[in-house]
């Protein structure tokens, strides 16, 4: 197969794409004030509603992922990269330096043909020596960092600090819905010392790298919102770097709150500059993926030295979290000879590869301490790897699965001892009854470490649609306790997702992370489903477009059947038609209520005659 | 708005329609036999598989619910309508007689205006008097019925009674999988004695008016697969005859086990004729839109009379099961006051509205006797619905909703005393912590009777995607023990389905209620799921595709990036490419064992010389 190696070679002024800008329909970009941090600005996204209503909100504030890319007023180059936001951050806190080597920013030769970036005249920095950079380092030592501000700000979903009190009716609804959320402890104010705690703790993470000042902090922890990762990248066969920096900015449009890149082409370093120069979310790889591709390949050629050069290159760049799928023991392998789909993970099948050929264990494991080394030297989180999880329902929770788990387990206490941070990567496909299991042996075997998972998927059955398939575990696993969700696309085990397809995954995940919020009894998650649930009931159409997850294709669906402006505002739609709109006919019954000046209990009146018992066979109706 | 008054005039022979016809990619349609009735000829679909290793199966076989219409060698004519399968069986059972008079056969003027089904000459059957022709009431006598038998063999998805024996793996496999059902006890294989027994204890129904002959009985409860319910039918807005007929088809070539035609427009009479002679699933109506209709919607005339005639005219067309909103008492009616967005269901609101205008009970509550009467004459099943479910998260188990559900409680064992089939319909919109509940009450209250749930939704935030955010409901509440999921399609909430949403609600469905029967550990369902997942690892791309719920997109996602013939064969696709495929670098690693003929166990070795506390900060390593 030669489609791998096509490379291009063109100036970056060829490069004129610009992403898609400008707000979500019927949205405005808000900025929030910090309070211990009076220098923080943080993004939301505030949908305008049409009612003006005394005693409704005008407007329903909800998490904004999409960085400067939707604000009307920012100018985008992405020659130039985003401005830098925590770049004073980072210097004020006067432990890092120039790394004055800057070897490994030299890129492989072959990177050179193609398309540069060129807006970073920057030179990365690394600790200085003897200190520690990380937000958890921070953390323990008692430092609320801007980022752990900006985050609480964040999380919060709302312009104040405190809100307008309920209404008795909403706190008995509010009571009544209380979500369970398995172990998790959801405060109602998140706070900057909140942030720090469960950082400190080890469970939450936030990824940032000091040499990605261009990210908008986030967290990922299972008392906080449940977020949701967007994996893109161009493989050997299909792709390009605008391709692939488009798909970045239309991901966290959408709503996606991290990016791994997963690049496995040629172009791998210089395709990773442009995404993480443009970034406002953190950016995680997978390293091995660069080291095999640097040794072309060749199993025998990977050791440890290529792949600590790449950890450090991409560390250097910027990546915020690495993949590393140090679980993959040797003895591991053995137990994986009886599944239906062996090991499904690209990183573990080529370590399990790389130790059958060397004979040798896991370098990722023997070189963990190392690892842990470069990792606090800019704040890379850990990810570690579930390099052995199950490829199909039948191979789900299976022995390669919890064994490499309990490695993981190992490491991340390891990890912890570097005041690293680590998050914990797990399945793939697993059958529903199977999921809770997967929780709660993660959150006991790794101490509370943010689990990661991928789906799960719940049946194998369904290529084509399989965004459905894992959105089903997803939703379910987060609410169990899962801090973060890898999205799936439609595309999944066929082929290379295009845009369409990296929507539909994000949109589809949102689904699954947003009802694991409600279902947790996060406090703020239910402000938008009431938002809409009203101007559903309400028949303002132009609020309910506005406040779903794509209001594009809410109004394009809606519109498709009534097209005219008028039946914006219509009573009903073409679903059940005007005399059967199940909403109307209640709005007319409480109207009805309302008018003749009858108390709303009137809506009932006294016990009626017929009784049940009067129904049975031979009694007289 | 005058859309709804548009009346079609034409003849049938303008109606040149041909539905889609031939077996799915890669399937043939197999027939078997009865073993107590050997004139049963029972349709399955098999899935011819492109491997002709030894000891490995050359075709799945999976439940088909598509009708002659996918078998090439039926010959299809809408106008002459489906070959009446069970007319015999029922003639044998000497119990019914043709309606003497057939008064109710006249169809409403208006409807003589549009085309009529030209096919059915036959008078309509009822019960000879003082007879009972349910199959409830032959269960409860000990009578195994032909829809028994074919039922079973349906149910166990194989072409002979037993199957192969399961290797050694496969056992441990499953006992290692085994799914927990919630109460749920599938039996290894069915048979027409459990399925009698089911069927006498009101754990599961058999939709089948003895005016319906054309349909391939099907069977409705919590030990059995999980059905999936597609609702089609115009609105006064939207859609025609042919149409109709289309979605039905189209909707069962999918996979829906029932459909609901809900036209609520000027042909309901009519439109409901063409897909009932055509239709080879059971066909559920509310008959309460008809009656609607024929006063205008006019809330003052609507009446026990008018409403009894409808149920009669429908019974005697061959509706299999009404949806009947009996439990919408008037005193319930304040217990959705508080509610955010009222009463949703369009008979629970029309009901609530009768009462109120009336100053009366619900006469669907008070004649409930009478109904019964007319049900067991025709052996139509009750579909209690569900007035007053939630229409938004912010309503999910409340007191109306609860309410209304111990009156179904009541009048399930009131049917139950006539013999008369009952099942009882569920929400709605209902966040993930909440589902649980909704099954394990409906299940008490309702003394085990079939639980048929509209998803439930778990957000209300995503219109336009509804058939996934339903579709993670629907998944659970189907694994905690509801027998039936009332799909949903992307048009919810915005407009009336096309055939293409038709299509995404019925798939998304089929992948809920397959991971619902994987989790409920159901005997056969495993099958497809070890199937695919094989052909998936064998890179068998073309068995892959046909295994899958929809091949044809599998087909397409696969061939937008590799469309060449030969990378049907090829060990990858362009979503890793080559050097990257995690399952050829793991067949690989198998393969190489095998080829120097080392044991498998070689694939580990002795135990790594590292040791995890090695890799402590201060340790040498």
């Amino acid at each position: 197969m030669d489609q791998g190696e096509v490379t291009t070679t063109k100036d970056a002024a060829a490069i004129t794409y610009t992403p898609c800008t400008g707000p979500l329909p019927g949205s405005k970009k808000i900025y929030v004030q910090g309070q211990i941090f009076p220098e923080l600005s943080v993004p939301m996204r505030a949908i305008q509603l049409a009612t003006k209503t005394a005693g409704v909100p005008h407007e329903v504030v909800v998490y904004d992922t999409s960085g400067p890319y939707s604000d009307d007023e920012a100018r985008v180059d992405i020659k130039g990269g985003l401005p830098p936001l925590r770049r004073d951050w980072i210097k004020a806190r006067g432990d890092t330096e120039p790394n004055p080597h800057q070897s490994t920013r030299l890129q492989p030769k072959r990177d050179l043909q193609t398309t540069q970036f060129p807006g970073l005249e920057r030179t990365p920095l690394r600790a200085a020596y003897g200190r520690n950079v990380t937000q958890m380092h921070y953390a323990r030592k008692g430092i609320i960092t801007p980022e752990m501000e900006y985050i609480a700000i964040r999380e919060n979903q709302q312009r104040a600090a405190v809100e307008a009190p309920l209404t008795a009716v909403e706190v008995a609804r509010n009571e009544h819905l209380k979500g369970r959320g398995f172990g998790a402890k959801l405060p109602t104010l998140v706070t900057a010392e909140f942030v720090r705690s469960e950082v400190a703790a080890g469970r939450a993470i936030i990824p940032a790298n000091i040499n990605h000042p261009e990210l908008e902090p986030m967290i990922i922890g299972r008392n906080f919102l449940v977020k949701i990762n967007a994996n893109i990248g161009n493989s050997a066969v299909s792709s390009g770097i605008e391709e692939e920096v488009e798909k970045m900015v239309w991901a966290t449009r959408w709503g996606a709150d991290n990016i791994m890149d997963l690049s496995t082409g040629r172009d791998i370093h210089v395709t990773r500059d442009w995404i993480l120069r443009n970034s406002p979310v953190p950016v995680g790889t997978v390293p091995l993926y660069q080291a095999f591709e640097k040794v072309n390949g060749r199993i025998e050629d990977l050791s440890w030295e290529v792949y600590r050069d790449t950890l450090i290159e991409q560390a250097e760049q910027g990546v915020d979290y690495f993949t590393i799928h140090a679980g993959v023991l040797a003895r591991y392998v053995e137990l994986t000879k009886n599944r239906i789909t062996g090991i499904v993970s690209r990183g573990g099948s080529i370590m399990a590869q790389w130790c059958r050929h060397h004979r040798q264990e896991n370098f990722l494991y023997t070189h963990f301490a190392d690892i842990c080394d470069i990792m606090r030297t800019y704040d890379v989180s850990f990810s570690l790897g579930d390099g052995l999880r199950p490829g199909s329902v039948a191979d789900a929770n299976d022995a390669a699965q919890f064994a490499e788990l309990e490695t993981l387990g190992e490491l991340t206490q390891i990890a912890w001892t570097y005041d690293v941070q680590v998050m914990i990567e797990g399945p793939g496909h697993v059958p529903m009854h199977m999921v809770h299991e997967n929780v709660t042996r993660q959150l006991e075997i790794c101490h509370e470490a943010p689990f990661y998972t991928l789906g799960p998927l719940v049946t194998d059955i369904a290529p084509g649609y399989d965004h459905i398939t894992s959105a089903i575990g997803a939703a379910m696993i987060g609410w169990f306790g899962t801090a973060m969700l890898c999205y799936v696309t439609p595309k999944e085990h066929l082929g290379l997702p295009n845009r369409d397809d990296v929507k539909a995954g994000i949109i589809a995940y949102k689904i699954a992370a947003h009802a694991a919020d409600l279902a947790k009894g996060h406090p703020a998650s239910r402000r938008r489903d009431d938002a809409l649930s009203k101007a559903r009931f309400s028949f303002r159409w132009e609020d309910q477009f506005n406040l779903s997850l794509d209001p594009e294709t809410a109004r394009r669906y809606h519109d498709e059947t009534l097209p005219a402006k008028h039946a914006k505002n219509a009573h009903f739609c073409s679903m059940c038609g005007p005399k059967f709109c199940s909403m109307r006919i209640s709005q007319d019954i409480a109207e009805e209520s309302h008018e003749s000046d009858e108390p709303t209990s009137a809506l009932a009146f006294p016990a009626p005659k017929a009784n049940a018992a009067d129904l049975l066979p031979g009694a007289s109706v």
